[in-house]
């Protein structure tokens, strides 16, 4: 039985390239097979039940904009939200979503009855997902909307409140472990500071590795075998962010014993904030060995903030997802749309038009990506580049030492001379594919 | 004999705040005593001789603008240099300074050359600061401006760069080991990248984590006993700098095995330039334990470059001394003045006020700061505020695992409520030192 | 009849700099004189009705945190709530205060009933300003809360929606012609776009500047005799704002033929949030002729949206109240407090404290603003700089040509050397009274 | 005769999109006809002198990384430089060039050798442009790179400064109507200040506005029949333009009366560092009826300074042209790649590569913007969202007053309700054409 909701929108349609419809894809076409595997496979898409489906179009400057019949906090509801939003998964043929725990059920008065709530709503999902075939790529514990949790969850001053969040956690995993969820992420949204004045940093820290230690123990106790991923953001809403980008959190988990255990779920939005391209992101974390996941969205250059759009822009999609591919791919990772809807797009047609788009933006730089992987130019010209480095001279210096060096620089006269790092020309070369 | 560089310009001396002469310090008065040490020795000031001497007054879009006497890459200059910059050494009281080879000595035509030439103007200082009693901070290489260099030096994509480099430090290490430099300093300026696109992420950290090791290693053979001093920045003159930040560095340390050898120069420019306030990178580099020095500028928040002005905000230059004093001062570390001149300000006089300006700020900056560590009023807030880690509860939390609290969360209904953070108070409190 | 929210915290008193009472002026004195003017007159402090009554504490990530006992949308709160901002007003010594119609009143369902609501709360403010002697700065429409306004107001694509909000400015601006305002202020915090790709620039523009023509008709009509003011910003909530900065909003009101009938109301974040210092958007409007008023607050310089901090920074305080009394001082203007304390700042006294520390920052920089120009050493210095204006030369190349001029150079061989900037040295004479 | 400077390089061809080749154009040919019109008239393509053979690769962390033989200062080399650039014209079929004076001259002792060099070149130029059929877009002065502006040009303190900037336009005008140019440009990279204390903001802008309608009395003296054009930018070298942005210039214009003789030469690096897209500055020059032409380039996204990149994001590009073709295309205006290489791009093959590059990127937004030109889906739906103001209501509002509206507001009980602003869809819509 249908919610209606979606009234008049059909499931979303393969057209191809010449299709002028809206509501069709022009490129995301999931059985196309890119580099030995259907595009679906590659691609793994989430939808984001948070931004579709909870989010009500305020921002600091005005309050709701949407009115969605499912808003409001029962379970009745929560139930008519979790229908509109398996339809739009069927809609959209997306494969996968993501949940936190707040976006699907009401708030309680306590611990005990968020657990109660969120169970009840994981067997109404765990029910529809067997029916429609939707899987779930991540849950997630929202530890940071609620007051209580305005200081911290992992590292808030008070050890109640990590108690809770722990606590909190615990439930959010078993809810994604009973779903079949392929990883379970963690956002430190209130995990950082406003002020530094009263802040204990390093205390702060300690707490938040104990905390991630005790989620992995927690993941092997209950044999729970997807990924630990911790999504990088380096602040709002605090004004600084513990783990602020994928270098920083690199950083952190091997100070507390984390780097083999926990991956990254990296989203373009965080990185733009960070001060770094996505595709910095992504290659930095691959070769940390840290790289886990994608959040799908865009930040608009212009804005300071968080802004979530949807992706629409191939040359950086393409570039993010060439180093994917090149690292053999998402894995148990996916491609997550992190992305909201601009508040004054308030029609049901927008939430799935948006969708198609970034689904389609995604498709095409996924083409793209496989094609420059396939055609070499990139990779060829890196090994040419860093030739020198197979040479004798190249295997030597890495085994010697300063001086041993510097007499041979002297005695042979060694005056290097610069060659063209041909930028241009590489970035001509991405340009015929994108 | 005097170069008549600063003709008419005295030893600057100590007026208290009274004093309306540009050329007297009114608030630094070296053998004033703060919490038991003289504030020269808890400072400990050093001149940069790039700025201050080397520098020509260029930008992106002009050119020279300072007509020093000293200008030009012969031996001789190199000497008439040095004598104006022990000149204005002593004229400021300043105990010690820093530099770059490239800052000193001529540039000769291969690396023999370089190294013959840096040797003679090392002798040249050990004796004037012998006479002098001035003293070295530490020493650098400049392996940023010669165009060999213009694709990394311990990242280059050429091995004849790296071995170019390594035997460059070697010479630095040398000098600054000939002259009792107290640290030893590497900032990468190219190493990182203008585009992913001909860039190989993990080979470049790894030859640059091995570099670091390298340096290290000679430390140790030549029994120099100074600091070896990262210094992070996150960009400029490359798109990206691999030693981005404070703790990035730390990451990149441990995945070396270098975190307990070396620690940061922190720089307060360079931490804007990554998204962080000054304060903000101390108290990172102290709480993963890798805090050595600091850079003292500013930089202007409306530039989105490295502007490098001398300090002028007291508030922002007393947090900086807080977090340090509260660590137990800067030991081997010091007070570097990386602060240039603005293009504009042509005079010697300029060039003199500005350090006293900036002795003087950090003068003010840390007797606040003595003052509010004495006064104890953050500390006592902060131990409040963290109180609850020292129950019992806050003890058993962080030996337990997710399912014991959630199972206690549960039972004791455990549902906190949030405090105040108190942040305007605390800064109301700041005030009243600064 | 007290409402008891504010218990225990009695009127604040000007006790020194010597005073370590949280709750005391240490600098404000209402009536000490400054250049021939009592303090409170120099200033004319303000408190803003919306970020400390109205505001829930809320931001993108989290939802409310204070829990005040006047929240909702009642005629009876709304009155608790006037009951308690009266008292702070009284408890702080705040002569004036600032007001949307949305802080002071319940929402009605349509304009009728929200003008009645206005009207009443009008008549119960009016009482209350008559008994303790508080005055209005500004009133002001909110034109960018409700979802009606999403997609601008007097920029509305929708002419219903230029309706109702000229319609709401008429009784906003009736409200403060009644109450006595000394200004009329306008914030066009969604007249701006979100994406060009929906927007007609010229007919937006357009029709704001018939709206504020309108604006300045009414005025005149009803003999209304304060300033009309706009409040520049560039953006947040929308990705741009019309009103970007100063000079922007010059161009716009030179357009509309309206460069003599408005004047700017300038913010220290959003100045911050264009790229610009606070002081150089005063000066800006100085310098064209249209400044009119100030308000004061902070922005945190690492964080890309608009943080409205309560200002702590005393130097910077000072050059924006440098350039103001070297320009005549307030005038009608104020020093409105639009800033909000942290979320995390839960209870009654953070919300006092927050105003007391604001308003002392700001008498600091008053006082050194006064005594710099009392001094004098910065106007002098700039006479110095531009004497060469004053000389025959100066007089005749403003009245010359291209040619003339070129022929004089050629034949006087006019071939200018530099001078110094002495850009440290202004530096270092500010740090002399802040 | 040849300089065998481009040795092997051949003329580069339109190859179609299935070339490989990275010296063949792929989307740029010149011939193809869009909406009625040649490309090449459309695009107006012109290579700027100063990045491609005057710029030396320097940063300002390291010094000159080319080595070009035509670098030294002597009229010989200058020819040498003028020689090898009309190649490069020929070699990519450009039909237009841009230059400063300092570009392609001799720096003489003193304003009349400069003149006299400049006119030697001048006629070295017109001779070759004569034979290759190449045009001048715009010529320029150069009044920021010599030490003697440092302080400014037009606004400098001392009015010999002024009177040399005067008489150095004077000889550009001269050159550049003697050589057909189609604009002159003004961009005022020393107009602005570094620091507030030492600068008359007032004085200096009205010397700016004196100088403007200079230039544009001495445009209409000797009959010179192109536009003049100012190229607004916010910073960098100052730490404050006062051209800021379209919005500010368009201010300045209006006060000093030239708003309808000087229109603006945009430029996208300039448009990001002052927080606007491309398609804004463009859209808003529009708008105020002051657009003139483009500077084509990019800016990097994560870096705060001018990188001056050439082009590469087809979407970006495709955005801006669709508002120029949309207002009527660039009628005397152009494409100017005011581009630079990186400065590791050595080679003379990276110079022509990346203006094929920029070209071809250019070309694919130019047929992507006529495309949705054609379609007229974006117009469409434009009308459509604003078609209430053709209505009764939306014509009797502009003409009302706040109480007639006020009273028709109340009557009828208008209450507009927000429709979708289709943002998403707008994006999908445009991404079928990108």
């Amino acid at each position: 039985m249908s919610s209606n909701f979606f009234k008049g929108i059909s499931k979303v349609k393969y057209e191809g390239e010449g299709s002028t419809d809206p509501m069709a894809f022009r490129h995301y076409n999931p059985d196309e097979v890119l580099m030995g595997k259907r595009m679906e496979d590659h691609l793994r898409f989430s939808v984001a039940y948070w931004h579709s489906f909870a989010w009500p179009g305020g921002d600091p400057f005005g309050g709701q904009t949407f009115e969605r019949p499912w808003f409001g906090d029962t379970m009745e509801l929560a139930k008519l939200k979790a229908d509109v939003a398996f339809e739009m998964f069927d809609i959209l043929g997306a494969p996968y979503f993501c949940f936190h725990d707040v976006d699907v059920r009401p708030e309680g008065e306590n611990f005990a009855e968020n657990s109660r709530n969120l169970e009840e709503i994981t067997d109404y999902f765990a029910e529809k997902m067997q029916q429609q075939g939707t899987k779930l790529l991540w849950g997630t514990a929202n530890l940071f909307s609620n007051r209580r949790f305005m200081a911290g969850a992992a590292t808030n001053p008070d050890p109640e409140v990590f108690a809770f969040s722990a606590a909190t956690v615990k439930t959010c995993m078993d809810a994604t472990h009973r779903l079949g969820g392929e990883n379970y992420v963690l956002w430190g949204g209130r995990e950082g500071y406003e002020t530094l004045l009263n802040t204990d940093l390093k205390q702060e820290q300690d707490h938040m590795g104990r905390f991630l230690n005790m989620v992995v123990e927690y993941k092997h106790k209950i044999g729970f075998k997807g990924q630990i991923l911790v999504e990088p953001k380096p602040q709002e809403p605090t004004k600084h962010q513990y783990d602020y980008d994928a270098a920083t959190c690199y950083g952190f988990l091997q100070k507390y014993g984390l780097e083999n255990e926990v991956k990254l779920n990296l989203e373009q939005g965080h990185a733009i904030l960070a001060g770094h391209s996505f595709e910095h992101e992504i290659a930095t974390a691959i070769a940390l060995g840290v790289f886990g996941s994608i959040d799908m969205n865009r930040n608009d250059y212009q804005s300071g903030w968080d802004t979530d759009q949807f992706p629409n822009n191939v040359p950086e999609v393409a570039l993010a997802y060439y180093y994917i591919l090149k690292n053999g791919g998402l894995t148990s990772g996916g491609t997550n749309f992190d992305a909201r809807l601009r508040r004054q797009s308030l029609d049901p047609q927008d939430l799935v038009a948006a969708h198609i788009g970034g689904m389609d933006i995604c498709a095409r730089g996924l083409k793209a990506a496989a094609a420059m992987l396939e055609d070499g130019g990139l990779d060829a010209a890196l090994k040419e580049r860093y030739a020198g480095w197979d040479t004798a001279l190249g295997n030597s210096l890495l085994n010697g030492s300063l001086d041993e060096i510097a007499a041979q620089v002297e005695n042979q006269n060694i005056n290097p001379e610069p060659r063209s790092g041909r930028q241009e020309i590489l970035e001509n070369y991405v340009n015929r594919f994108v």
